[in-house]
């Protein structure tokens, strides 16, 4: 097909590990729609009744919701210690909690070597320690950017193997664009092109494309590294950089972890949140956030996020003017709390 | 008694209308704690059946419902249409229909004249138009800042009619600080020193007070007039600067109300959030913001007074990196919408 401008949103694909019988009925991945439909009337169809969830990331958490709201026991396979290695371990050991505490087995340590099947709805997981069975095996290793065909046509690749565009979301070839998964975005925090397969900032770089296609150019301002997932009744986010992140960057990174009330402590009982900092010691600007808990960890790192983006310090973020009530928050904030403790670490 | 440093904590007082009445038994305003346990002891040794409120803004909100949920006959008097004036009607209004679901009576164009007792419980609220009978009547007419006793000492009081103090908060006078309720506030918005008698405000002021005096020298960074209230199953938030008081700062304010779900509209049916968003037509800028919804409403706002308090622009605000997930928002959150929206109205 001729074209004037040529759009490329090849997304990306799920991740599966070369390892035998990943091809086999009853194995799955997550990527989209028509995964999750196959999936649900596959646990119909066969009266699925245990599943293993290979991979610890926020698909294999939010998986394992949804297969124990439909009964079925649930294993989550992963090679390392603690579920979400990009939330810091005080956090990630409250997910294992909550996970443990809705009937999810968690079994550490442990990596696929082969897939097995044994009848019509019996399958096994053999893992380099044991064998798993289970009626089905979904695989939430994350994905990697589809950008064959970008390739092929002798476009750019950045170094994370997603296409390279610039901020107006063009790629190395006159009239071709580029966006969503299988492109690269700027991350404003380590001033590097990143490959974040998020479904908003896919949202937001198509607009981008579509406006300067239409002649109403714009630029894309790029991301901080916002993120988050719902697993049973707890809330993990985070925004910007980890320590690792930030020395990579070039920063001096100093962090701090509060536990508290995500409201005034008059209001509710026993709920609490935990919101981890991470700041550069040299400017006193504020690098990263984290923030698990029942409630209130989303909108702190969405605070945060909007602080992250316009290069704010601890020393402002520790008075920041919050609409304070106290069915909302205290009177001081816990990010208040947070920026304060960082800052003597300065 | 002598002193090397003298700090001003009067704070501020409860308005009461200068009508007859107003001094009699099981007439209150709500101030203090101490406030608050004498009401509640009324009710109970009273055995108080109906409660008239006089005022509508937050404090008036708030102790309907408190009310509400002592099972008295509540009405809400005031003297305008609609309550908490300080919103656009379009919420005051969703605030009036949620009183009115919770069993309040809202009685407006009603302006109190006198107080009178009849019996051991029995009061009368005569207005300009009618008699309301009430066993117990409060008084929620707003504060005004207890400046007298520095003002006999000769300190500056602002236009405000607080305190006027600098960024240390440093009164007039030497070795002489103010914080709280009794002293002004730098509005960063409006550029105006103000009077915003607010908890969260009081603590960061006394703070600021305390390492001056301690020889860690800080300045106060300020407001934005961020306020929030829960009414019911109602969250009630604003910041900055409405379109009048824009014009009064020398702004040309342009805004737009959108309204939607706080969530992905996947996840929760039948909540609803409004966003409204004041900006400046000559820069771009955000100006002021308020919500009202079921959920998220103190949330967004409180992202937008982050906005708000680095001077973001409504280009900029489109496109921040929120961390997003369906339970929490939509791939476009309504804060980016409502940006875009008015965006096009520059």
């Amino acid at each position: 097909m001729p074209y004037d401008t040529l759009v490329v949103a090849t997304g990306a694909t799920a991740t599966l590990p070369d390892i035998p019988g990943t091809d086999l009925e009853g194995v799955f991945v997550l990527k989209n729609l028509r995964d999750g439909i196959n999936i649900k009337e596959y646990i119909k169809n066969n009266q699925c009744r245990r599943a293993a969830v290979v991979g610890a990331g926020f698909i294999a958490m939010e998986m394992s919701e949804a297969l124990r709201n439909l009964d079925l026991e649930t294993s989550v396979v992963y090679r390392g210690e603690l579920p979400v290695k990009k939330w810091d371990p005080e956090f990630s050991t409250m997910v294992l909690e909550e996970l443990t505490k809705n009937g999810v087995s968690f079994v550490a340590h442990h990596s696929p070597v082969a897939v097995e099947r044994h009848s019509d709805t019996h399958l096994s997981l053999v893992t380099d320690k044991r064998t798993i069975d289970a009626d089905i095996i979904i695989f939430a290793l994350g994905v990697r950017p589809n950008a064959q065909l970008a390739q092929e046509a002798g476009l750019e690749i950045g170094k994370s193997g997603a296409i390279r565009v610039d901020a107006s979301q063009h790629t190395s070839r006159e009239a071709i664009f580029a966006v969503g998964d299988c492109c690269e975005s700027y991350n404003r925090v380590s001033r590097q092109w990143v490959s974040v397969p998020l479904g908003d900032i896919a949202n937001k770089q198509g607009r981008v494309a579509g406006r300067n296609i239409a002649g109403y150019p714009m630029i894309f301002p790029g991301i901080v590294g916002s993120q988050s997932f719902k697993v049973f009744g707890l809330e993990v986010a985070m925004t910007g950089l980890d320590e690792k992140a930030a020395e990579r960057s070039g920063y001096s990174p100093v962090s701090t972890i509060v536990w508290g009330s995500p409201v005034a402590r008059s209001m509710v009982e026993g709920q609490r949140l935990g919101i981890k900092l991470i700041a550069d010691r040299s400017s006193g600007k504020l690098l990263g956030a984290q923030a698990v808990g029942q409630s209130g960890a989303v909108s702190r790192i969405n605070v945060l996020s909007a602080c992250l983006w316009s290069g704010m310090g601890l020393d402002e973020i520790g008075y920041l003017d919050f609409a304070y009530s106290p069915p909302f928050s205290g009177a001081w904030d816990m990010i208040h709390t947070a920026a304060q403790v960082l800052e003597k670490k300065l």
